[in-house]
């Protein structure tokens, strides 16, 4: 193929082509450089739009599929009749393919060519070149004079406008070819004509060898950038921009993993807008801490400053350019860096503005997305779940990108390339991805290694003292990774011989030290402990056998969520252990009871409203109090220090009738729950 | 007290006194009586009718009250003006006691008296005695003339007739004596006029020193004979007659005592009549081991003879007088006669008609009345608790016996007096002591010792292969001495320790072996075993997870009274053995599982739908099976060898995971109770 790019450097004089009309500079153009070969009986010449096009095959295919169509100018094809749809009923009819010209490609000899830009001599450069070239092919005369035909079953052109339904993407070995599915066809140019851009830029990540089924990402490897074998001295300096814009659960752990990124602290600036005073407390330490630990600048624009989340985005660009970084490092406050080299290998995949791919874990949230509706917002592109999913890894050109993305000093600078994060009312990140792809910047997504996940801050309680405890099931690895026994999944091995310090009662470790204290305050701070009457509202029936100083788990609003604690963590213990046995997990009952010498200290011996009952330790004898414990009265069997964060679970009715011990100092705390009542 | 009897001897002229007017000749032999003495002038004579009187007090208080009174002449008193109610109106009124005059007792000085009966001469016969008192009462003139005052009060004379609301025993130190409680009095001459005979016999069994709260029954050693000291040769012959008139629950314990009564076959005849043919092949073998047994004679009466109840009666009557007999001693079915002296004691006791007092376990029936109502049917007297409970003992007449009763040649002989089961359509037992009332006859019944019990023969399911088995709640007694095993009660004894064949499964004896053979045949009589099959529409749901070849209890009507057993006999086990376990005894699913080799021979492992379960052997392991026992898995332990009659108890759930294991060969019976589930 010989390339001849034909105006560049050159003013555009053609029109706004995206707002209607123009393109006849292109007619002058041709016309000029076909002067030199019109002479040429062998020369085919393919002309073609170039910043919207794609070409997936070479001259051989080009020229086959050429000479089979057996016209002297074929033409691409679309389904509309553009710019003048009163030309509609002059094209001749179309059994099976599209029926208009589009001419953004098209493929003759170069006498006839050259011979078909020149009827009319020179044209107005903003007049409409497809204007031109369809009243010539309506014209029967002019079209058998050129030998003119159009390409309508896509078999070297595809327009993609209009069209997104008829094409899919065939993996085939070593190449992804676009396929017409309609005319099972396989065009070699693919043109993005119109607003099918977006659909254009997905295609591409796959297009002319950039993605194969054999070798993945081909494209990825372009421009990387050495950053794992140089001087920390020759690290880019990052402005990390942290954004806590709403109540978040498990932020704690995703501050900590920003702090432990592997990074030197002294190429990194530290930027910390937050919105939330439920978070203030967090945030002051941390930045506090921050600063101790050697960034060069820390920034804390808190609630107080009430700087809305737009402006304090923006705010980060101009920070980081005031301090002359090479990048900025964006990161929400749901994301959790749990891989510490992700800054660095976004920084190594060198991409002016480069998303890092991470989900809520078990779900498709993620930080980018694969296709737009019409009206900006998330819609599902085909390969959007092989790439969440990891089963497709590359760098991707992508309509949206949010949560966690680097930006390159060099689209900072450029007043046109930074972000904008104003459009409309819109939220801040599609603000960005729309002014973006208004102006056909591509925005790149990686998921070429793991980086870290998404925690779910939706329906956080931030009016509980320890929102957190609530999200075991909307996080829950991170719920488990605070607030589980470190030992738990042990516990509940096959393998595992579990402790049975009396018959038939076993003691698991099932929550975190974390967990205990947490509960702990959480009760505390509510306070509405009962009085240890038989008289008892809460429950139904209004009156308790075996009183105890208690509050209920109803009265916290913690209810359903201890109900999926003991259907996830106890249930499987207890089918564990209780061979056979298939438990509900219902419980009426789980509260938590306070033991103390003044108050209620021991509780006769009873039976409980349960097939079995867990009873847990929550804070630590011999320091937090001395004395307590269970007794089984039947086996004359007591349990005493109580473990920390420890479930003793045993039968609830008939065969263990048990007593609470006296706590003889200090305050015992225990939670309990009647399971399978 | 000079005692002077009059007419007796004499042909009696004065007329039915229970049909209407009559006893003027009375009033002529007073008179001629009279002549003797009214010359004295220091003698008192009181005037009493004699079959209907009975005296409480002697002269000396006789006298005393008389002169308190201040009348020359006192008569006793009455509420009704009898036979002339026509007089009312002349009777002075009475503020304060009984209006009108009663002639059945009068008390005065001889010569005042002779006047007064001296009048108008010999008066007719059969005229009215009262009639004439009366008329001269009601004549101002002739009432002042002899100083005559009416007893209102009844410090002397307590007529009984319709006010019987009026009196009561009182119960002093060494004496019973009837009281007055409207008028505070203690009249001494206590007369059953009128329909008030009944009362009078009655109060007869405690007035005159018969009964006293020191020293019991004083008038029960009258006529005692030797029947204990003397040689079997001299022993009364009596005819024992046995009457099964309707099913009867226990009827074969019932015969088994009259067998081993203690006394010679050689005197005794025996007699048996029966209506029932579900008792006929019961019937048949004891009269054949009767006849074995060496009583002088056996007849047996069956259903086939279609002879009724009262005709039976008496043709036991009539057979007792044909065999010379000495007694005849009458026992119904329900009759359990545990102690075998009965019939020796109701001979010592020697009444002409004696029944033996025994109730229905702990209920007021018995087989005797202490009062009836004015149309013949039951009524209760103040005493009838006392006597029925045993805390007053003694011979008491009494309106109506039943059941159990020993009746003297004297009276079988005498047709007047040997008893009429026939009284317009009553049931036998009530015609015959409406007859003996209406005739004065007295009937006795004694309770100084005690003698048996009576069986509750409601509700007797003859439809019922063994319908004694249904009557668990009905006859508790009976029911546990056939069907509990002997060492149930042990078992129960809170110092015995209980047998524990695995952790927390508990090993009792509960039923007989005959409870095992009779469910055993009940249920292989009913047939309809179920399939084994997870689809079973007896169940609510109509899906069994663990099916077994079954029989409900429901099936064959046994639930209730299952439930029955459970509450009685399982309940205080597992509340023994489970300490502080409270059962509700709740059960829907009871049945009778059957193993076989070639049906259904084992149960997979699994769980029960209760919070424990009992599993009854019901047969001989090594003789009706091989193999089968219970395997609790999660403890490794099996219970095999499983125990005819009893019950293996353990959790249902949770920890007690569990298996049936195989019958090798036989057929192996167990009975399953999944109890609070």
């Amino acid at each position: 193929v010989h390339l001849q790019v034909l105006g560049m450097g050159q003013e555009w004089e053609g029109g706004v082509m995206a707002e209607g009309l123009g393109g006849g500079q292109k007619i002058n153009l041709l016309r000029e450089e076909l002067k030199h070969h019109n002479h040429n009986p062998n020369l085919v010449v393919l002309f073609s739009d170039s910043y919207d096009v794609v070409f997936t095959g070479g001259a051989e295919e080009l020229l086959q599929k050429y000479q089979k169509l057996k016209a002297r100018v074929v033409f691409g094809a679309e389904t509309s009749c553009w710019p003048d749809p009163s030309l509609t009923d002059l094209y001749p009819r179309v059994s099976y393919g599209y029926r208009f010209l589009n001419s953004g490609g098209f493929m003759g000899d170069a006498a006839t060519l050259y011979d078909l830009v020149s009827l009319n001599g020179p044209v107005p450069p903003a007049s409409d070149d497809q204007l031109y070239y369809s009243k010539i092919f309506v014209d029967q005369k002019l079209r058998e004079k050129f030998g003119i035909k159009l390409d309508s079953q896509c078999k070297i052109f595809q327009n993609l406008n209009h069209n997104s339904a008829d094409v899919s993407l065939k993996f085939k070995s070593g190449d992804t070819r676009l396929v017409n599915t309609v005319f099972q066809t396989r065009p070699v140019v693919i043109h993005g004509n119109g607003p099918s851009k977006v659909l254009l830029t997905s295609l591409s990540n796959y297009l002319a060898k950039s993605w194969t089924m054999d070798e993945g990402c081909l494209s990825c490897a372009e421009g990387k950038k050495d950053i794992f074998n140089i001087d920390d001295s020759e690290l880019p300096v990052v402005m990390v921009a942290v954004f806590v814009e709403t109540g978040t659960p498990f932020l704690e752990e995703a501050l900590q993993k920003i702090a432990r990124l592997d990074y030197p602290k002294t190429r990194m600036h530290l930027f910390l807008h937050s919105q939330v005073p439920k978070h203030g407390a967090l945030l002051s330490n941390w930045t506090k801490a921050a600063t101790k630990a050697g960034y060069l600048s820390v920034t804390h624009v808190t609630h107080d400053d009430k700087l809305k989340e737009w402006h304090a985005r923006a705010r980060a660009v101009t920070e980081c350019l005031a301090v002359a970084c090479d990048a900025l490092f964006s990161v929400d406050g749901d994301v959790h860096l749990d891989n510490p080299d992700t800054l660095k290998l976004l920084l190594h995949h060198n991409r002016p503005i480069l998303g890092a791919i991470m989900t809520r874990l078990g779900r498709a949230w993620s930080t980018f997305w694969g296709a737009v509706t019409h009206d900006g917002f998330y819609a599902r592109s085909t390969d959007y779940m092989e790439i969440v999913n990891g089963n497709r890894r590359g760098i991707w050109a992508v309509p949206y990108i949010s949560g966690v993305y680097l930006i390159q000093k060099s689209v900072l600078e450029d007043e046109e390339l930074r972000p904008n994060y104003i459009h409309n009312l819109f939220d801040a990140d599609i603000a960005m991805a729309t002014n973006y792809r208004a102006k056909d910047v591509l925005m790149y997504a990686v998921n070429l290694e793991h980086y870290g996940h998404l925690v779910d801050n939706a329906l956080y309680p931030v009016d509980k003292l320890h929102p957190d405890l609530w999200h075991v099931a909307m996080n829950r690895e991170d719920w488990e990774a605070r607030y589980l026994h470190p030992d738990y999944y042990k516990a509940l091995n096959l393998s595992t011989l579990n402790e049975l310090p009396c018959p038939d009662v076993y003691w698991f470790p099932v929550f975190s030290e974390r967990f205990c204290t947490d509960l702990i305050e959480t009760m505390e701070d509510y306070g509405e402990w009962s009085g240890g009457k038989n008289t008892d509202e809460r429950i139904s029936g209004g009156y308790e056998n075996v009183p105890t100083v208690d509050i209920h788990m109803t009265q916290i609003g913690f209810q359903q969520e201890a109900l999926w604690i003991l259907k996830e963590y106890i249930k499987p213990l207890a089918e564990k252990v209780y061979l056979g046995y298939t438990s509900d997990a219902r419980a009426d009952l789980i509260f938590v009871v306070r033991y103390r010498p003044t108050e209620q200290s021991f509780l006769r011996p009873h039976h409980d409203s349960s097939t079995y009952t867990i009873n847990v330790g929550l804070n630590r004898p011999g320091i937090d109090y001395e004395g307590g414990g269970a007794r089984f009265i039947r086996y004359n069997c007591s349990v005493v220090d109580t473990r920390m964060g420890w479930a003793l679970m045993h039968p609830g009715r008939l065969t263990h009738y048990h007593e609470g011990l006296q706590t003889t100092k200090g305050t015992r705390y225990i939670l309990v729950a009647f399971i399978d009542n």
